[in-house]
């Protein structure tokens, strides 16, 4: 299959690029670096040492004989290059995680949130005008986040995978509706993510583009087999306040001894998955496409549920780091349950990766080994959701 | 009252402009001109003879002693002279207006699909975050459209204002949740206004913004008595095939001796209402805003619904106009019953024009008094919602 990764460069595109082309896919990775130069100007780095994109598919080639093609393009930016891209190669299938994806970065400021906007929606607007101006049948995967739905909203009853019946009320008696589960966004970065549900709703309907919306959770873990061949190879690694997920930045907290950043009380329950069935989600979603004229298809892609203070609490007891519950700079119910329907990934085989199997490994390989290149003024977020909420000052002298 | 009308040279905010600063409103309009712009695309120009926006307010000044100000000022690409407008002038209220409004112009190409999503969204998103960046207690008034719902969703049950009621099931039995009516939008342009939808429901959920949507109906119609006081001063008319609003177009056509286009069946049934009503929603809404804190409240701004060929039949059984049945370039239900809610508006005083009252005047003192402004060849509506769709040939020859 040939297939474009759109946004293949950054930290979940990276990892699936080398697995669809170590599945003998013909793999394109369409990029702007603009997660490199975020970081240039947010002045912090990947824990761990990033190659260039272009030694990274030198030496991708040389370990596995696989090319993988690159091409430099802003995808909000640059759409005719993109539709010219599209005629010229004809994909099977997109792969687009070609957005900004922290929440606290899309809170940071006016700038930000506008860049979030800007760039989210142009760029998921842009692949759909094109797949539909050239028509070609290119189906699209697209990484969604769980964000969309809010928490709590369906009272006891699990998240559903995209669409929910619902009664409504009629002067005749109530009658059934399916509805896209209703948006209720946490941040500008989860927002652009509804705002992209009602775009493809449109482009399915009225274009018939087949696309697949992946709902996910926060991601956690570094490495694939993949990149694990090579130092050359690796996968991000982000710890800062804006890009950190928050076990990742739990784990290299402890391997540096810096207290572990609670936000509030560490009540918040979210749902979470391994980079390493990331990319298996995606390979599963790209052999599962919908039909055409069929409504966009959701998967929930989420493996296990934790609340934040048992992560802090199991990484506290696995290296004795102590917890530290921060002002929480979110708008966001204290304490929240989350039920998650995951059944589709499972049925189609998705066999996941336990937080108590991956976490050792990423403690001691990942946070122990590069810790010194850690920055120890970048730990605490910053970012807050409306102006004169509290941040904690640094906990540790650099 | 400090109001900012944003897209006030456009058809709505025009008449709205002069309105709310006849009311005594200290009246700010915002607009980079884009509509009379997007004529000099489309080489068409509205049938009635639009002055340039300087000899606009020099007129109504001398008039009526009023002072409009212009700013020329792009809501897109323009978000830093728009923050420092508003912490310089503070204005109480901005009323939305700013947006691509043409669902075929919409469809036309690539192109158009992609300015009006970035234009309508960029404009929207930024107006959100340069009143929640200042701090400032702006109240916003945004010109929606009855195409967000769609038609037909909720049964026999009437479009609510906005929210409905559902029963969503649980393992504990149903819960009554209220949700923003789900989104079925038409074209691209009706897709920015789901888009904004859901900008509202974040900005009013984490900044307090006060947002008042305004879902429109088809504005038919010309002047309101303050556009009628000096033909300087006379609002557009539109009778092309993009921009031009089903009723005023029949009412061309037959001033014209062109048949009225129909297309399919006209068995469409749409929410109308006259300009001069428009403006009174706008200062109806101004006049009562939400409460900083309340979610974005929505009115219908409807007066009557007619199916397309009961409107036909009405200026053919007034005119003795020929009734052309065309193909239908939109993918749309081909005949659809409409029922809406509109008590707010009602309830708030509005007084509606029916179009038993306003018709015979808008044929007389429009349509036949310019008809010989219009383009024959600018009539037919050529935009297409999918490739390979069918249109009509001119059918008069100009």
């Amino acid at each position: 299959m040939k297939v474009f990764v759109l946004g293949g460069d950054g930290f979940c595109g990276w990892p699936t690029a080398l697995h669809l082309s170590d599945l003998g896919h013909d793999v394109t990775i369409v990029d702007n670096l603009s997660r490199r130069k975020i970081d240039v100007d947010l002045e912090v780095e990947s824990l761990t040492p990033i190659a260039p994109i272009g030694e990274r598919l030198k030496v991708w080639k040389e370990l596995t004989g696989n090319e993988i093609n690159f091409v430099h393009l802003d995808l909000a930016e640059e759409y005719d290059r993109l539709e010219v891209l599209f005629r010229e190669q004809r994909p099977d299938a997109v792969v687009h995680f070609g957005e900004q994806r922290a929440a606290p970065y899309s809170m940071r400021d006016s700038s930000t949130k506008r860049y979030t906007v800007d760039n989210n929606v142009r760029a998921t607007h842009n692949v759909l005008v094109a797949i539909a101006t050239t028509g070609l049948d290119i189906a699209m995967v697209h990484l969604g986040t769980m964000g969309v739905y809010g928490y709590g909203w369906s009272g006891t009853a699990p998240i559903p995978e995209g669409y929910l019946t619902v009664k409504v009320p009629t002067p005749d008696g109530e009658i059934d509706r399916e509805i896209l589960h209703p948006a209720n966004p946490g941040s500008v970065y989860h927002m652009t993510k509804t705002l992209d549900q009602l775009l493809f709703a449109f482009y399915s309907s009225n274009d018939q583009v087949r696309i697949t919306d992946l709902h996910q959770g926060i991601v956690w873990g570094t490495q694939t087999s993949q990149t694990a061949l090579d130092e050359r190879l690796i996968n991000r690694f982000d710890y800062d306040g804006d890009y950190g997920t928050v076990l990742n930045r739990f784990l290299m907290q402890a391997a540096i001894g810096h207290p572990l950043t609670v936000h509030g009380t560490g009540g918040q329950t979210r749902a979470f998955i391994h980079i390493r069935d990331t990319v298996r989600c995606v390979q599963i979603a790209l052999e599962n496409p919908p039909t055409r004229g069929d409504k966009p298809q959701v998967f929930n892609q989420v493996t296990e549920v934790y609340r934040v203070r048992e992560l802090a609490e199991l990484i506290s007891k696995l290296t004795g780091a102590e917890i530290a519950n921060l002002p929480n700079p979110r708008r966001e119910a204290v304490e929240n349950e989350l039920n998650v329907s995951r059944e589709k990934f499972l049925a189609l085989g998705l066999d996941p990766t336990k937080l108590s199997e991956g976490l050792l490994e990423e403690a001691r390989d990942i946070a122990l080994r590069y810790k010194d290149r850690a920055d120890t003024t970048k730990i605490i977020a910053r970012s807050v959701w409306r102006q004169g909420m509290e941040t904690s000052p640094d906990l540790m002298k650099s």
